[in-house]
């Protein structure tokens, strides 16, 4: 037998905890998979007087980072601190120091992915992300493999599971979205500060790392538009059940060669699509593919060993390639460039559009006459109510955002309405 | 660069044709990832004058296998011939000369995959298989990745898109078995001799490899419990939408340590679930990993395109590991033992029952008292219809099929039911 496969584990929550219990539970499979026996020489923590899972020998534990990179038994640096910084400055050194690197951190690979890639590359040695994107489900894997003889065009993603949870059960359980919020918090599914999540950030970081491997693209996550679900309504998702829709959070892509068009928005998608009954806590990514056609992937998108499972998956290739001298081959075949983003406004959708409008004649002449103006067509429409609350829902067309746009402010400005207009994208993955 | 990677293809059918064109169109992108451009210098056929897709160059073309093994530049060999012979002896043979095999034939792979792995093994060559199974969706190596750090306890999945675009047809516009069979045939989605498709042998095969990876288990597909979708009526498929479930024909597998439970049939699934909306040709297959959690993999189950971006990925895996001089290594891990079949009597499951029963006193008695007597209970009831004709639909609980069976028996040859009653399972992916 070679000598054992080093492992440096940065970082020691439930990800961290869950890699060890794997490494340990699985040691004879990943020995005869890698070549090699794994044998893990430290492990970085802030806290060293913190309880760890069993499978933590204390004896790993430092707090200093100079001893993950000074010790030349290390191999392989698994992260999974999360974070911009310090992972990004450790990934750096471990990079220089040759060391192979496997991370499940979406916020650093979404920020810095290209020039850690490039360093790596450069360095010879492998970067994975597996985990960083969908927990458990292999989608980094699939792009890069459909990459290598495909081409993906399109890219639709349920990739937060706190926002599927919330609207789950303000669809399925008619909440407001306080009270489904709230409820996900007591489960814990849901942060105490839930920002990251509700608004959506936490979306678009997976989304532009998502964009690295299915497009090749280098972008600069800030400028994804990027919505959130506090604005939904139970109305709205009354309406769109009628209509045979289910709300859903969605990270989508789009490949436009010159540009990408990259947007996270609540969506609405039909009834008997994969992606509706993709419910609760899972996540689920929808494919489009030149050769391949539509694949969808689904499953749980959290959780310490789904994660942890991803971070061992990759473990094995990265350990294989340095075994096998062949470290950064695989890294250097993710081709980066950087590629604009659509701004919001050119981006086309077919949309959901509700008017709270007084019944009185005329009102339908000025809200169709706002919308073709603007060159935004009617599919199907319905009025409900009568006097002075009465709800009119539309479907559109495809149309280009900021005609919708400017065509609801005018809407909005005139006196037919007594609310401002609502409008829900529909997206058919 | 080093040396060109030499590819020999057996076989020049659709699937063979997509793989030549996506080497061809693909050409730089692959030699990145592999590490050496490919040439193919081989292209063995059985008629020489037919003509083949533009990518394959005459001079490439052989009838003649020994052009195959004779030839020193030849280092992974792509199989895309399917059947037992002549494509077991071509394989073989290709592995005791050392060449890296890469097989989309999952015929061979169920009867003789564990042979094959070990001769490979063995010999230090790889034998890569992901296109033998669910087309584009990449099951086989989601599967032995989660087999290196997870346990898999459950497969379900819908492998045949023969079947599944008839049920969905049946199921949407209420057609007869036989008028969505002629419509998916003129369609070219069934073969003129359905037979492999309809009566669930092509499943049962696929359900054979699936053991394979997801359980490490060998096992004897002609001893799978394998039943199709001929006898399902339009009367059921009305009743299980009213319960809330939707038709499909399933391929399950189901990890009991010393045996395994395998079996093709078609069965009920919940509307809610993820497998319900997977519709038409779509090809599915649900994971339940004890870390990785559930899990569904979508997409295109055949066609020449989906099916080549497998074979191509799976080149790239082998030509990369013989490239770094780490043959056989992935093969190795596979690791076979060879288990007993559940008998289908010993299978559990809910199901769904009709009787189609005259209407007078002591009926319903005598048939809960069947059931009773065989320990299955009955968990809902509906009856429909007056005087000679009437339907009664029943679910039960989890009970064995032999005791249902038995039952069934029993109130088939009583004198309360006026035809044989029907049972379909439930099963809950």
């Amino acid at each position: 037998m070679k000598r054992p496969l080093g492992i440096a584990l940065l970082g020691c929550g439930t990800v961290g905890g869950g890699v060890l219990r794997l490494l340990e539970q699985n040691a004879d499979r990943l020995a005869a998979r890698i070549g090699a026996p794994v044998a893990v020489h430290r492990v970085l923590v802030r806290d060293r007087a913190k309880p760890r899972v069993e499978a933590c020998d204390r004896a790993w534990i430092t707090t200093n980072p100079n001893d993950v990179f000074d010790d030349d038994r290390v191999d392989v640096v698994l992260e999974v601190i999360g974070g911009v910084e310090p992972a990004g400055t450790y990934l750096a050194r471990a990079i220089e120091r040759g060391f192979g690197v496997v991370t499940a951190n979406k916020t650093l690979v979404a920020s810095r992915g290209a020039e850690l890639c490039t360093a790596a590359a450069a360095r010879g040695v492998d970067l994975a992300f597996e985990a960083s994107v969908g927990g458990g489900i292999p989608i980094v894997r699939t792009l890069r493999e459909a990459m290598t003889s495909d081409r993906v065009d399109r890219v639709v993603g349920i990739v937060n599971g706190t926002c599927n949870y919330i609207l789950s059960k303000m669809r399925e359980e008619g909440l407001d979205f306080a009270v489904a919020l709230a409820e996900a918090q007591q489960k814990g599914f849901a942060e105490a500060d839930p920002t990251l999540d509700v608004d959506g950030h936490d979306a678009a970081q997976k989304l532009a790392v998502l964009a690295m491997l299915a497009f090749g693209a280098e972008v600069n996550v800030a400028k994804i538009p990027t919505e959130g679900i506090r604005q939904l309504d139970g109305v709205d998702l009354r309406f769109a059940d009628r209509f045979g829709f289910v709300p859903k959070h969605l990270a989508v892509g789009l490949d436009h060669g010159d540009r990408v068009e990259l947007r996270v928005h609540p969506a609405l998608v039909p009834q008997g699509s994969v992606l509706a009954n993709v419910s609760g806590v899972m996540n689920a990514i929808a494919l489009d593919a030149k050769a391949l056609g539509p694949c969808v992937l689904t499953g749980r998108g959290a959780g310490d060993l789904p994660t942890a499972v991803s971070v061992v998956a990759d473990l094995v290739d990265v350990a294989r390639a340095r075994i096998e001298g062949a470290g950064g081959l695989s890294t250097k075949g993710i081709r980066l460039a950087p590629r604009p983003i659509v701004p919001r406004g050119e981006g086309t959708s077919r949309a959901y559009l509700r008017f709270t409008v007084v019944d009185r004649p005329l009102v339908m002449a000025t809200i169709a006459g706002a919308l073709g103006a603007e060159g935004v067509s009617i599919e199907q429409m319905v009025q409900e109510g009568r006097g002075d609350a009465v709800e009119v829902v539309m479907l559109t067309h495809t149309c280009r955002m900021d005609a919708l746009e400017r065509a609801l402010r005018a809407i909005d400005a005139s006196d037919v309405v007594t609310r401002p207009a609502k409008a829900i994208r529909i997206e058919e993955p």
